[in-house]
């Protein structure tokens, strides 16, 4: 049995930046840790983080000492001025592309756009770009929702910085009909279209793929989403311990992805148990 | 035999205001009246007003008296201030849509944009667009051209005011790889839309369809293009004459479009052919 790895997969920058922040606030700070929220969509890695001190919160109000981390979905800036207030330490580890995002959104304000945002209503890191568009912003997450929507005038986009190319044309495209100024911040980041393409490429070539990642992450549901389109032999897993020996059944070439939340180590034990269940095949 | 009109079809504003201001310069003026070019893309038009006085020259060097139409295509802002150097009276019949584009193209040169001209090359409407971004801008007629272009960094679009919508789309679809910074002002004017959309939709309806107006004009061109891949009997035609009556065999319904640039006597003149091959068969 065969097995490989997609040419780019797992952590990204901007995820690698933020569990840095928070490991050298473990060993900096004798007060207590937060982030706020998960501080990237890995229970896994939240968990091994918990095991260092490092705690997360719902909202700041639950916070009376010590350090809050701003996790790589970024908020809105009230949250900040928030924890400042409340004389809290801060530790702002928004990913720098999310950050550019947020900027495009506030800029488009500015300039007396309407503003549209591509992404999930549900998701964190929307909810803290719609705060910079001053909660001005409609948010798309499919061109079928536009539809019903009537013609906006100078129109500018934002997008989630895990969103697919694909969504994002397929939405300009309706956008087209709808106005005849339109600015457009492609704000996915690289490590997502990288992945993504990486992702569709390997999975056209194998018997089985497997994405590895939380099941709660946005961009890891998204490879695997491009990955079932190519091959149904798609899962995605969280964990080495979800490999059901059953699929291997016949399979020859295995693929495999991560998100760019999952870290090198849960990736690994995933390799071992393939090999491990092939060998004893 | 049915013989139906699409919705939208003939004269645009643009045309009917060209050929106004046409007319009144040969009944208020008493020197000679020429057009640079032909005033729009229809060989019969241009004959007719030439009856009325009105010559189509190629340059402004070729007139040394009287006044100086520019066409409904606009031209490079250096000829309107030759025309003026010359002592030459000056109309300027530039469609106000394609003044619009050319004004769009000039600010996306000021705010710093590299500027894309999505249409024809050769078009007179393109080469002014070209003038008002400073000559910087690359032209581009399809996605194709776009294949072996780098990076391009903040890009600002203008579109011909002739072009299909789906041409601009799958454009936009391939610069969103190119760069993360886009501004498109879809300057397709709404005449161009609406009688595109009518010639789909009638062409689709039909056994046969006719698409009336200039061989030189590229808007009619572009609505043949459309007709032929909804309807394979699709024929361009400039006159009634041109109508085949081999064509007509076995045909129970015949669709009529005609161009921005084409005149009502001519549609006229090919239904009463029609209606007159029909009776005599």
């Amino acid at each position: 049995m065969k097995i490989s790895l997609a040419k780019h997969a797992g952590y990204c920058y901007g995820v690698q930046r933020a569990l840095k922040l928070a490991l050298e606030a473990t060993v900096s700070s004798t007060k207590p840790i937060h982030t706020l929220g998960p501080i990237i969509h890995n229970p896994q890695v939240v968990e091994s983080l918990k095991k260092q001190g490092v705690n997360a919160v719902n909202s700041v109000d639950e916070v009376n000492s010590g350090t809050v981390i701003i996790r790589t979905h970024g908020v809105d800036p009230k949250i900040i001025k928030k924890v400042k207030n409340r004389g809290l330490g801060l530790i702002d580890a928004t990913c720098p592309f999310v950050a550019k995002a947020q900027q495009r959104a506030a800029d488009l304000v500015k300039e007396g756009y309407n503003v549209v945002i591509i992404g999930e209503r549900n998701h964190p890191e929307v909810a803290g770009l719609l705060a910079y568009a001053n909660n001005q912003a409609i948010v798309v997450e499919s061109a079928k929702e536009l539809e019903n929507v009537e013609v906006m005038g100078k129109t500018g986009v934002v997008v989630q910085t895990t969103q697919s190319l694909e969504n994002l044309e397929s939405i300009l495209d309706t956008l087209l009909f709808k106005t005849k100024d339109l600015k457009v911040y492609n704000t996915i980041c690289n490590a997502t279209s990288q992945r993504q393409e990486a992702a569709a490429e390997l999975s056209k070539q194998v018997d089985l793929m497997l994405v590895v990642g939380g099941k709660n992450s946005a961009n890891t549901t998204r490879l695997t989403q491009i990955c079932t389109k190519n091959n149904k032999e798609t899962y995605h897993i969280e964990t080495a311990d979800e490999v059901n020996e059953l699929w291997l059944d016949g399979i020859g070439h295995i693929g495999i992805t991560a998100g760019a939340s999952t870290p090198d180590w849960i990736v690994k034990e995933v390799i071992d148990r393939l090999e491990t269940l092939a060998g004893g095949s």
